[in-house]
């Protein structure tokens, strides 16, 4: 089979480098376009990435040998996208946001579809904001989304936050069943790689926490209720439940963003082994559908006292995988429990490109 | 004046080093005694901890002429206090619990109080747990307590442990104002010092954070209760509110827990201008009485949005002072902030010592 | 073709960690017998390490079956042998020194051979310490060394400290193309991992850099004379150059080991240029044979200013390669470097199943 | 007596904050005056800060008052000297080497001497590089300087890069005793506040060593040259000796150069337990006049096997002292030992006060 040519829009980010790092090998998808800030434009990307590098896992001799387009100039991924060698992108722009949501209508609108990693068009109300796992339905809006829009083949999807992801699909497994989730608060400690590069400095987090991430508590509060809403009329309605309280802190860890969440049920509220027993059999479409990055056990139940850790777990099925512990009675709400989450690999390009992968499954990427 | 000459029982420990560095040039006290285990009994202070010293702030010379004395050997204190070279201990013991119940309770019998950080003696009827600032006229259990035990000049008095400085105060502030606090959820993010030497492996959290500290969600969610409550009796009975939900977390910090709290009031909720205002005007018995270590402002708000931190923070006046910040309202619950305690100073020896101040301002020590 | 049953002395430590972890999946041997203290013998390895793991790789489902025996009880591995369910044994043994020559001998004079990470074996003088590809030759010593100590299929073979693991194999490829080295000054900065678990306590390493490792200095000087040595009447003696001194240090890094090595060379001096083809081309027996966990490319150049670092290099190819970089001439002498290999890849566990693979490529194992 | 009023140029960024935090409470000095770039310009230092200072000692309140000048203006500089509010500068200015050239030498031709912990003028060969126990005969420089540029008042002095402050010291010990000092190779480990601010990227050092640090090891080698040189005919002339090679390193560490050194001597070779004699008995110039930040004892020998550590005695003496521990003899070279430095304190603006103090006490300043 002929693999799907891709494209990476900010493919010098942090972010663009984990989508190149993570689609080496990949069984449908072929990184066959790179672009980023004119600064860049021209240069061989393995020329324009030497001392730029930032993994530990290299890019491929042929990433190495694509010349880096100006991101901004749609027309050479029109001529591209023509000639069969562009059939959607990846956006890991870094931006203001005005100009991500200009820049990646465009795209859509050259017929170009867009599975952005950006938070710029997550609230766009025709934009599906997916967890592959939870809603792979809100995908379904796109035709009505292409149709607004007067788009042929183009469109937009996005993934959500990585901070939200150690906790909304251990959720979904509960609402799955048939539990009430009222309330949750929840305190995040998350990673340095989630500010991008160069990101945190140093002098910040050695022998520190900071309690502050500019923007991420709203997020964490709200994008769950998209998630959890429901599509009508062409457009997605946010749920009205759960109600959340996030306090979302970073600490000195690489990679894997931890969280500590305590859950108030309504009528149906699960014991304990019921919770434990309900993730770890929690099985979703991209387990049906055997895409090729779905962890094979979405949710792994750790036991020991002192599990999950961010460097012992968050690797788990090349860090798609939540790893949850500590599932115990709240003695304020019902249930308690840690949830781990690799924030680069499913909270950024991993989830992208699960969620590309879901898309192609159902046809709206060929 | 003649200073007051105090005994360290388990001074070669981290905790009896802190005594030792936070008692260097105090104006009422003076380290004439000290006391660890059979192994390094008889041996020079200073020449036991070559080597073993831990703190970058050195023991006095004084101190390193001290011979070691056995902890165990009771009759070693009383002769000592019979010449009047010791006055009261500090017990920062690391012994089983059984152990160190005995060996207070030893100590107090011979005549000689004990002023303690550890935990065995923390839910004795008949002892009180005490933050300067909060309970103080828990102290004037003391009578009581010598009286049913049969004790004529030694008591035991104990201070809370380290992982709730941070909002206990905060929130005796509040109560002081009338506000009612029904509920909390905390999660804290606690410093490696807080588990002593060697405490927690280097592995265990370089580019890590473990979810998990034995006991101490336990310490967290009871002990305030006990602070919080009402001497009937000869006995402290245990305050019924709030009800609290500890999630406490091992984070790479050297010193310095930070908590992050979600408060629901119950009848008087302040606002958040009102708490801020309380927080800052707020002070106790420890200023009124110009106790030496007492921090002239107990809770110190940040209005900064990424105060407090652990790095920036903890040393505020010497330590002993509760930093507070991101105050604001909790879409969950009322009110949320964020608290900061250094737990080797507030929440151990500057602790202990403050305690032990307060108890000679009241005539218990002489 | 039916795998190779080897055993692990010291399985539940944390070498014997790794070489579990190491071994999973390997083409020729297969973990079949675990041993370690009597305190973890009897149990299943599986119920043993629940909460004790180290490794964010985890054992095999087969190894979590294996009853752990007791390591002093030699008669368990003999009969394992006679049944032909063990072959040779790793040796991870923490224990005094003493006490692992007595192991090992007996265990060697048991029949069942020894491939020991441990240094009790390092210096005696008929046992090979090998790295496969630089002394592959010593293993040859094995026939004197049986015939010597009277035995028949038992042998020793050991690797050396981890420490020196960043500059001998560098070192060698340079000797090897008829370049003398007269004296080298070494810096290490030495991972955390290296002094096992629990080991570097936290409170001594985050924002921290401890000067001294115990031993380690000795070790990184000799040890590579014996490597460099000639195999004489059954003896192996030390070459008499380089003349090493090294500064050992320990770093805030999980794992990897980086050293800053200056070279003073003696008539034949190469330049810079020739050091790095040198090292680029550089192949030997283990690729040659195309051992399992060889590397395809023993010494990696990289031309990056500021490369390698631990948390991007260490892992090339399995942590089994040692990377190199700021190859530049020295002031004071001749050539200076920085180098840099995993310590518990190819500094422990894996260096360790390497000779394995040699010994068996030679016939010493079957 | 009346405080002589000094300024800060660059007094927003990291050095600045430092001059400003070790100025508060200074018997000589007072800070009157702060510049920095056209963005601060014109808004009160305190409200400049709020969210920016990244010190756990904060600003004086006196401080917080002062308007921001912009540092280019000097007419502001002048106008302020005229009016006898400002003596000198302090220049901690962050910008291109041509810029503070232009911008030092325009302040020193205003008459407003300039006492710089820049790079930019240390290689101009009538200005003085001072470190205050081993050249302060250097300073005397300033009269020729002063006619040679035509300046009446003003005049420039500078201080060495932080990373030779942990070896140039006890080497000068050593010098002044007669020994000779041929070569040395040194390898140091950096703290990341030695880049300032953001300056290192924790993704960077988390976890991680990063093996250079760019132009640093080429003051490190040839910046004690200049220290250690003669002035003659109005230049400083470079010493011939010691030849030196360094490597260095950024290591996970907030505060606090390590330095290894092995060090050759020539004709006169101290032992081991001379050259401990002579590091302790050392003081000099500052000691004797008994400078406000002058270290009772600028090298500290520590005994202890660990010791130096930079989490442990890098603020012995409010950071200026240096800490030397290790000391023995080098198998390749003589001598070998360890050097620890604070690198914001004596290595930055605690050295540019201890200068400043110092050119006071000779006359320069007044």
């Amino acid at each position: 089979m002929k693999k799907i040519p891709v494209g990476i829009l900010g493919a010098t980010g942090m972010v663009g480098q984990n989508y190149i790092a993570m689609l080496a090998g990949h069984p449908w998808f072929e990184v066959n376009y790179v672009a980023a800030s004119l600064r860049s434009a021209g240069k061989k990307y393995g020329e324009a990435m030497s001392g730029r590098w930032l993994l530990p896992k290299t890019y491929q001799s042929s990433v190495a040998e694509l010349v880096i387009e100006n991101a901004n100039d749609i027309s050479r991924a029109e001529a591209a996208a023509a000639r069969g060698e562009l059939a959607f992108v990846f956006s890991a722009l870094e931006m203001g946001k005005e100009d991500i949501l200009a820049l990646e209508n465009s795209y859509a609108a050259a017929g170009i579809p867009v599975v952005s990693n950006a938070s710029a068009n997550r609230w766009t109300d025709d934009v599906p904001m997916l967890i592959a796992e939870v809603n792979p339905d809100h995908a379904d809006i796109i035709p009505s989304q292409r149709s607004a829009r007067g788009w042929n083949k183009g469109f937009i999807a996005v993934k959500p936050n990585c901070s939200i992801q150690s906790y909304v699909t251990p959720l979904w497994a509960l609402l799955r069943e048939g539990c009430e989730i009222k309330r949750m608060i929840v305190t995040t400690m998350q990673a340095v790689s989630g500010a991008g590069y160069p990101g945190v400095a140093s002098l910040d987090v050695i022998d520190n926490v900071v309690p502050y991430i500019g923007g991420e508590e709203e997020k964490s509060e709200l994008e769950p209720l998209k998630i959890l809403g429901t599509v009508r009329n062409g457009k997605i309605e946010k749920a009205a439940a759960p109600l959340i309280s996030a306090h979302c802190n970073r600490v000195p860890v690489i990679n894997g963003h931890t969280a500590t969440i305590s859950v108030e049920f309504g009528a149906k509220k699960p014991s304990v082994e019921q919770v434990k027993q309900i993730w770890t059999n929690f099985s979703a479409l991209p387990q049906e559908l055997k895409l090729p990055l779905a962890p094979e056990q979405p949710i792994i139940v750790r036991n020991e006292d002192n599990r999950p850790q961010p460097n012992k777990d968050r690797d788990a099925y090349k860090g798609m995988a939540v790893s949850v512990g500590r599932i115990r009675p709240c003695p304020v709400f019902d249930l308690r429990f840690v949830g781990l989450s690799h924030n680069t690999a499913r909270g950024a390009a991993g989830g992208g490109i699960l969620n590309a992968e879901l898309l192609k499954a159902k046809g709206y990427i060929a």
